[in-house]
């Protein structure tokens, strides 16, 4: 029997766990998840890993870790680039994974780790009430300033027609890329409605809004979405809906 | 012939493109850098490949950029990953690929990534100038209580004897994810000369300090950090030296 797929994460909140469970799911992979393990035994599980689980493993730094057999890794992008191939979603054409790779990466650069960002702009370990005002000011400039040009990348690749004029990143190609992107547009829409909503509403961006339309339509992702295995949003994690955050670009 | 390796990158600064410069170095591995070009032109070269440069390639967000044939792909750790197993750096056991781009992409989270932040908390648009004071309360808290955590992880990676005592990430077998925690750790010692003297004679990270000696000394890298190809830190880039952040913890 192979060994299972196992992911080792916090629970309560989507996070960058939500990754791994999105390329599971649209392939239809069964995969054990500690999700399903109370609040306080699923951090302390994390914390039992630290030493990287032994068999030629580092330690890590910090979850989601991914265990399949003897290894033991860390990093979202890196645990995707491990099942892309194996779940034959890393593209179609030779070197497709490094292509993929790196729009998976871009996308949790932009709207994962910097969406992040914008509550916790002075340390990631400090309260978001002790860095308030920051906060105030990083989100205002990435609604205003960031946000267009990151739509506007998305844009540019989804226009990109040298991969036939398919929905997907790669054009006719549907990739864990895909699931990367519609992850991280959902969250930032939990997280700044009003100033979504207005990107969304100026036309500028309506390939990218479409692909987040075509992504959730997927039959498996849809199921997986409508199921009690998608966790909800909340106000502690990587997005969160701050009133005093979620302005408009004027 | 073999298609060459081709960086492409700004000129100036080292940058994300000395990671790439670096495993090439290691490997002996003929390269073309466009940090011969002026700066420029390398700029302008930079936004000549917005587009992805055809052949399925999609666009890109920012450089470095990576060219080999036909593939163009961006991403500092992608473009690791690419050359890793190449060059013979990826690591000696199966699987160790993704072992060491973790490790990597670890360096680069809290060693690039945050360091860089540290003079740019609220946008990264923003010149310093305007976001000065969030920096100073960014640098003393990274100082304090961040880079503590960062040099703990990296003295228990090496502390780590799961495959072998040698000085290396892994073990004996060194990979390009050592190349990696040395330019970050060098970079980081550029921005924070008062910060990672103290670490280092606090001797609780000696592991950390001696591991970028060791790779220092390795007789590739010793020539070519001699080499005028090695470019200087600059105030400017990733890694700056501002007297106001560099601070000690108390």
């Amino acid at each position: 029997m192979a060994a299972p797929y196992e992911l080792i994460y916090y629970t309560g909140v989507p996070g960058r766990g939500e990754h791994v469970r999105l390329i599971l799911e649209e392939a239809g992979a069964p995969y054990q998840d500690t999700q399903f393990l109370s609040f306080d035994e699923a951090r302390k599980n994390v914390t039992n890993w630290l030493g990287g689980g032994g068999h030629g493993n580092p330690p890590y730094f910090a979850p989601p870790l991914f265990k399949h057999g003897d290894l033991v890794i860390s990093q979202t992008p890196n645990i995707l680039l491990y099942l892309g191939p194996k779940l034959g979603l890393a593209g179609s054409r030779e070197n497709d994974l490094y292509r993929v790779n790196a729009l998976a990466s871009t996308a949790l650069d932009l709207l994962c780790n910097e969406v992040h960002d914008t509550h916790h702009p002075i340390a990631v370990m400090m309260p978001y009430e002790e860095q308030q005002e920051e906060s105030k000011r990083r989100s205002k400039y990435w609604v205003q300033n960031r946000l267009p040009t990151v739509l506007a990348y998305w844009q540019r690749v989804l226009k990109n027609e040298g991969r036939g004029s398919g929905p997907w990143l790669l054009g006719d190609t549907f990739t864990y890329a895909d699931l990367v992107l519609f992850q991280c547009l959902d969250g930032a829409y939990y997280a700044f409605p009003r100033a979504l909503k207005q990107a969304r509403e100026s036309g500028k961006y309506d390939k990218v809004f479409k692909h987040r339309e075509d992504v959730q339509a997927r039959p498996n992702i849809a199921a997986y979405l409508a199921s009690n295995r998608r966790q909800k949003y909340q106000d502690w994690g990587i997005y969160r809906h701050y009133e005093d955050n979620d302005v408009v670009a004027e």
